[in-house]
């Protein structure tokens, strides 16, 4: 953890300082990204320092199929690589035949980095002396457009503060990349063509395997103060590489501005054969725009989005700061405008946890989605688990279940399951109940019932046989359990009787029934359809309700608790509070076969079926679990701390609750886990969000009616977010002197706020 | 399965017929050893056709570093491959420049392949039509000396039968060799040096990483009927390849023949820059002998190898075959002359286990060795971890342990661990207990108490303080247990207080403390060496009786019998008799988590230690738990039958003891688990061993006497076997008529025969 590293800020992201081992650090918490692409806050120049290089286009994945030590049957084809993709970013300078790298310069002065979240731009300035002791001031401004999804740019400006001298900007695209997680000298690309016409270049690749098409494309302009320079550049074309480079001689004190527009034109939206048109025509409409109105388009469109999602803390910078730098990168990696894409743990800030879709998805991702943007975002999330059913049908089929049962992947690209360890991929299974819960969710939110008979339903059918599957009958207890799994506890493998898994298994059955009972009523049409693939019988859903019906939850009477899982208590039951501080994190002081006879939580478990459930147990119910449980709980999953603030909120532990919401808001700007410079915890940031509006605000649907109970940290003088409820903007502000509530539109709308009901008039705000 | 595959013979192995897709399992089955190398049964000439290429030479593998998923904390640095060596068999032949491939001839006839395991060499014989219609009659006889362990000798004879022809017979060594499971195209070799030296050549070459440093060499004779030919070879040098060809006309019906000596020296036995002159030295000493004298001098170390080790069953050739099979492989892989190796489970057969060393030793091939070898060569076996200890202490540090706790490898090549699942490296710890059973049953055996004052007792004492330490108290049972392991049976991972584990641990603490007691009373020199490393307090010893004392070990009330596991009876309790066929081999025909969570049992474990510790139990208890337990036991382990044989025999059911003989011994021979083409399964041999000599024998070692309680198949008229017994040679013969025993030596000897005594008198044969 590092508190001074970042300053806070109300709308910036801002480093001062020029600390090379912080670099891949900062790397990471500059990114940028604009749902279609993104990139690290590498260097554009030259840096011979360390560095974690890394620019990614969503969707387009490796499929790895290294093999080593045992493989087990069942396991996928591949496991999926994020790749680093070709870079365009790069402009390497030379003054006065001196290469510019901050790595090696006498010394770097006034370093600083800015990510203004407000507008949707990075900008690094610094000044420096070179080893030939030419002495530089450079500003540089570089944003990815969202008008313009293949599109970004960079403005590049620099003064020679000492003398007069020659300047070279050599600018290239480069396909000749690598990802930081290769064996060996892997190489996952392969350059087709490398281009050069006039002005502009145009790198063609392909990835190994998956052959995804993309060109890398560039053109670049050079202003001598405000005067255009017209000079040809010199082009190297080189196998994997090519540069054009511009030559100005500037006098002391002129400023020299090198504007870049470079991006990807990829298969996924272009004919293959057709990249290289797509890309001329991007940058015909970036030169004709120019810098200048591409940036205000990019602040235009950044204060779209914030005007419906922003959050405002009163009173508190860093907690402000935090909030809005996650709302910030939830939108950097995903819109909602490509129902092919989704959301990954990274996004597009490194390459870990390769694969784009995890359950967090589903269960952290939709809620933000759904109340910060128009309902279809979240349908396409849904789309998206609809379109995969006949892939997570193969994937239970290759566990050895039939019939239609399905297995959504617990990491995948394109419906595939693509990752390999046997405790997670085969055992991880409660990831099927999330994105059934998503389905209930999204109609409980929105009110649209339309997509259960669409879709919904077949995909409750298929996750309701594999848990009828999945469960087997113990003679022992005479009830049935589900064994050898993996909770959200990922701290806990192979397990039996996970209280969770069992819990969200029994109420997927139940929903599914319930929502056959309601399509066949009210989708007859519907309802004919589904059943003449699914072909259910009545024996069949017999023997689900038997199951459900019968499915054994482990207890404790002792501690009047349910238990995690069977066996639980035969461990030796110290806090977290109780063990030494050097021991922590766990995950990176302990070997695994500690971590999994400790008692240690790594993520809500327990408190996650509370989470989901909440309606189904008493406040009193919820305190005692949470008392049981959040001591064991070392919160090193990303995942974690939200769901906890949630719950401290509500048993009014606004301390405790304080405390988690700071943690989740600012766990990669303060490095809680010591590790940003992997890349940032993108899902985990709709968690943050969650932890404002449904932790403080209170926000539930009970019963259709959106529901709100506000509290407020006593570190906060106040704050305010706005939510998108069944087509109805409200927007609500909690102080310390009360909450008040404001809708837009032109009907009235009654919420209910602390349990009683509160009509609000469209246009007033409305005290509660 | 396949029980037609080779021919039935007391002596020999045989395989009649040209069947190419059964091409890669004979290259496991005729695969010979000697100790220091060995190789699979490639054909000399090109081959065209599936094939899977093995050399490998004792103790030289690959640190592979590859990483693919998570990594998890305590994973060892490398997983160790075993790697195929340099090929020094390769003899193309071309008759009238046509290449004779046995894949693109006209036709192959009287194929027929020997393995004469009684003189130790392989022969391999056919008549061949060639493309161009060239008749031809080869005869090639290969073998691995035992007099000269780094040299192998090839006799390759050619007739040409219709017409007169020239051949040329182009002899090479190679190493641009990869392995079978290699990523990509990895090499592991850095070939250092190619020469070609008169008529001999040498490749000098180094593994990757690992340095090992090996020189493959050969010289070359040709020989027309009688008279030997003189011309200098046509010499062809590449980067990683010598070919001598030499090349001759032959009429008719005359005899050709090629001999070639070759071998490989290496830096384990000679200093790196003398390989060169170690292979000259040997090439001159094989030379002088020449073929037919090196051949006899290999009958003649076989046949002593024999006279100790010979199992001799009447009545019954496939079992007698089986039995042999098995020791000629275990003598082919290791022969007890060098402490630095080990018993690999492949032996020099295949690739798959990459590392020497598994419990699989401790717990199977030491007593087949103390039996029929001098004690020293088990003792090296002991030695082997005794070296090793400090690297055990290290990897149980790398886990969290400390005080000089040990935890031995699971698989390891020089006392590292080398294998990363966890379930498997950090879990599997019972081994621990067999290396400590393995100090015990040597002394019981062998009498020599020495090992353990001077180097058992330090092995034992890490042993025990990692038991001591592993466990932890359970407020819920107020007794200690042992969370997250895998017991001997593989289909559970991470299961909490295996009966088996527990018991062993408890026994190797309470083992070791009687030992200090011993070894401070009658080694006080020894005991107060070992106490200034060990630092052992009377308050740490305590602490162990605590633990051992009040270790967990799971009970049914219901069943009345130890439980494998907690948890063992939420299974579905289905017998492997009552699933259907088609679901067999579960290993292969289901997924991971399925079998896990089934009750299948790949190989003894509670029963394990009912063998282990069989004089703790009544002949009741022992049914009970074979009654309760076999009837769950798939057997996919090559080391179950064995041990079920031995208690099946014991419970006197004899039909059940010989199926599991016939599985053991016949395992490969008749590819019961259809993956004979892998390799062969060496470390379970010893299993077989144990089941004539235990198992039907009868044969125990109670308060330091040698007892049998002879039993015979009913298929069988009779068999013999030898064992030395604290340095006294004993054969055994039992018949259906009854049982009789020889001692050889000079002294009188008491045995216990069915409960009674009998009193041997040298060189007299007693009955029973």
């Amino acid at each position: 953890m590092n508190q001074d590293y970042i300053k806070p800020d109300n709308w910036s992201i801002i480093e001062e300082g020029f600390y090379p081992e912080q670099i891949k650090s900062s790397e990471s918490l500059f990114s940028l990204g604009n749902g279609a692409m993104g990139q690290r806050a590498n260097f554009e120049e030259r840096y011979t320092g360390p560095t974690f290089q890394g620019s990614y286009i969503a969707g387009v994945y490796y499929p790895d199929k290294t093999r080593v030590g045992w493989w087990k049957n069942g396991y996928p084809e591949y496991f999926a690589k994020v790749l680093n993709a070709p870079s365009w970013i790069g402009i390497d300078i030379e003054i006065d035949g001196e290469a510019l790298d901050l790595n090696t310069c006498k010394s770097v002065s006034n370093f600083r980095r800015e990510l203004n979240m407000k507008e949707g731009w990075y900008l690094r300035t610094f000044e420096a002396t070179l080893p030939n002791d030419i002495e530089i001031e450079v500003r540089v401004l570089r944003f990815l457009s969202l008008v313009q999804d293949e599109l970004g740019a960079i403005r590049y400006q620099l003064k020679i503060l000492n003398k007069d001298a020659k300047v070279k900007f050599q600018s290239y695209l480069d396909s000749g990349i690598k990802n930081e997680d290769s064996n060996w000298d892997d190489q996952f690309w392969n350059t087709t063509q490398v281009v050069s016409e006039g002005e502009q270049a145009f790198i063609e690749a392909q990835t190994m395997k998956t052959n995804f098409e993309t060109c890398t494309f560039m053109e670049n302009e050079v202003y001598l103060e405000e005067a255009v320079q017209t000079a040809a550049p010199e082009i190297n074309k080189e196998a994997l590489k090519v540069t054009h480079s511009y030559s100005c001689s500037v006098k002391k004190g002129e400023q020299l501005t090198f504007i870049k527009y470079a991006g990807y034109t990829v298969s996924r939206n272009h004919k293959a054969d057709a990249l290289i048109q797509a890309a001329r025509e991007t940058l015909s409409q970036a030169k004709e725009k120019g810098f200048d109105q591409l940036l205000a388009e990019q602040a235009a469109a950044w204060s779209r989005i914030w005007e419906m999602s922003d959050i405002t803390i009163e009173g508190d910078q860093k907690a402000q700061q935090g909030i809005r730098f996650n709302i910030f990168h939830l939108n950097q990696t995903y819109l909602g405008t490509d129902s092919r894409l989704n959301i990954g743990p990274k996004g597009f800030t490194g390459e870990k946890y390769g694969g784009s879709t995890y359950w967090d998805t589903e269960a952290y991702c939709i809620p933000f989605y759904m109340s910060t943007k128009d309902h279809h975002v979240a349908r396409n999330l849904l789309e998206y688990r609809y379109n995969h059913l006949e892939k997570a049908i193969e994937n239970a089929e290759k566990l050895g279940f039939n019939n239609g049962a399905a297995l959504y992947p617990m990491v995948t690209m394109n419906g595939e399951e693509c990752h390999n360890e046997w405790e997670i991929t085969f055992e991880e299974i409660h990831r099927n109940g999330a994105i059934a819960f998503a389905i209930y969710n999204y109609y409980r939110y929105t009110g649209d019932y339309s997509y259960i008979p669409e879709m919904g339903l077949e995909v409750l059918i298929g996750i309701a046989r594999f848990w009828f599957q999945r469960a087997t009958f113990s003679k022992f207890r005479n009830k049935y359990v589900i064994l050898g799994v993996t909770g959200p506890n990922e701290y806990e493998n192979n397990v039996n009787n996970n209280w969770y898994t069992n819990y969200i298994a029994r109420w997927c059955i139940q929903y599914t029934l319930e929502q056959l009972e309601q399509v066949k009523d009210g989708y007859p049409d519907d309802y004919e359809r589904i059943m003449g693939h699914a072909k259910l019988t009545d024996s069949e859903t017999e023997g689900w309700a038997t199951v459900a019906e019968n499915l054994y939850c482990p207890h404790s009477e002792e501690y009047n608790v349910f238990l995690q899982q069977d066996g639980f208590l035969d461990k030796e039951l110290i806090t977290v509070d109780d063990l030494d501080k050097s021991q922590r994190p766990i995950n990176q002081k302990w070997s695994w076969d500690r971590i999994l006879r400790s008692p240690y939580i790594k993520q809500a478990d327990v408190l996650q079926g509370f989470y989901f459930f909440e309606d189904h147990f008493t406040t009193d119910e919820l305190e005692r679990h949470f008392d049981f449980y959040e001591p064991f709980t070392v919160h090193e999953s990303s995942l974690s701390p939200c769901v906890h603030s949630i719950q401290a909120a509500k048993l009014d532990r606004m301390e405790q609750a304080y405390r988690f919401y700071l943690r989740t808001s600012r766990l990669d700007l303060d490095d809680y886990n010591k590790e940003v410079e992997e890349g940032l915890h993108i899902t985990s940031m709709a968690g943050t969000w969650m932890s404002v509006v449904e932790g403080f605000g209170g926000m539930r649907i009970r019963s259709d009616k959106l529901c709100f109970a506000p509290r407020i940290p006593k570190e906060w003088e106040s704050y305010s977010f706005k939510i998108n409820f069944r087509n109805r903007i409200i927007k609500v502000n909690v102080s310390k002197e009360g909450s008040s509530f404001e809708l837009e539109g032109k009907e009235e709308m009654s919420i209910r706020v602390n349990g009683e009901r509160l009509v609000l008039t469209p246009n007033t705000v409305t005290p509660a």
